[in-house]
């Protein structure tokens, strides 16, 4: 079988282009590995919940292995095939490192200003609490930045699954004015999605929102 | 070299218990593996910053890797003893899926409740925000206790590196009224920490802090 990942048939406009299929999307083509897309509409739902516990997209099912969580995916996807990986132990390790940063010290801050922003636009809080969510997150850009330096990729000249997460985490402020202030770390993500596997993934990724029938 | 980690000589009373040295703590226990520990007092300055680019604890070094992130550092350990990790390919990917699930889908909510009910407690916003915050974690531990089913560990009969890591997020709940709520869960958490290697860990972690030399 090809290697197959869940998403979602339909999000709403301002969702398209951040769905974390694009992260599995992403190292397939990085990889050169064909793949196939099984679009769902409800993820909440039992059958999916079997695959995903959190109701959540996507999931990734090839021959020997059934997983989710788009960290976990994208390094199936790298070792599967001997690529964005590097061979050299302690490398392989700092990638690795880089991908638990991303989850873990990066992206809780992107989601907060997201959760804040939009999901909670609404509440009593939202307004009055912006400030510190940005400051926080900020913070954190600003420490990514200075770990970036001067260097192409994190860990210097070479692309690696630890770039691939962190470029989509911080990529999610593409609309956001937060990454302004960090020129050097916004040129870094524009490097990332600049690169060909990057437009490919992106370009199929919008495309499922243009077919007639995916909204079912 | 012992592998060495890097953690605070001292934190307030409330942090004690909960700082992410306990994750490699418990792992080298789990192992097997005789480690040395170098406290520090100042996780914000440049020399630490050099092996932490956001000023925090752990990190980690041995002969041939040095890196931070904890989630990095327990996979080091499990995968420099050949322990902790199943050798089966998918069991191994779906122990790496736990790993980031606990870092990604579960510790971001774990870590909203601590910020907006202790950093945050004297903001507007932190009463009004907190039942939200509640609500928000106690779906994730509800889909998480779902997963969890009446299984011994996350995957079954054996324990990995992915329950040590779920374990450490969700015990950070331990006096929080919010587990009271999943008692599989709870349960699950409670057999982790009775594990002689967390024991070990825990107490060792606690003696830190008696020590009257490593306030520096």
């Amino acid at each position: 079988m090809l290697p197959t990942i869940t998403t979602f048939g339909w999000v709403p406009e301002f969702a398209r282009g951040f769905v974390r299929d694009m992260r599995p999307r992403w190292a397939f083509e990085e990889v050169g590995q064909p793949y196939a897309v099984k679009l769902i509409s409800d993820s909440k739902g039992p059958e999916h919940r079997r695959l995903q516990p959190f109701g959540q997209v996507p999931t990734y099912q090839d021959d020997e292995v059934a997983i989710f969580e788009s960290g976990a995916i994208v390094l199936r996807i790298a070792e599967r095939a001997g690529r964005l990986i590097p061979v050299d132990g302690a490398a392989r390790m700092r990638a690795l490192q880089w991908v638990a940063a991303a989850l873990n010290s990066v992206e809780p801050f992107v989601m907060a200003l997201a959760v804040n922003d939009i999901f909670e636009a609404d509440r009593e809080w939202s307004q009055a609490r912006h400030v510190k969510v940005v400051d926080d997150l900020k913070t954190r850009l600003g420490d990514l930045e200075a770990a970036l330096g001067d260097k192409e990729w994190l860990d210097g000249t070479e692309f690696s699954v630890g770039d691939l997460m962190m470029i989509s985490v911080v990529g999610a402020l593409r609309r956001s004015a937060a990454l302004a202030d960090f020129p050097r770390l916004a040129a870094y993500v524009s490097r990332g999605e600049s690169r060909p596997a990057h437009v490919k993934a992106m370009a199929d990724h919008m495309a499922t929102f243009d077919a007639p029938t995916t909204r079912t």
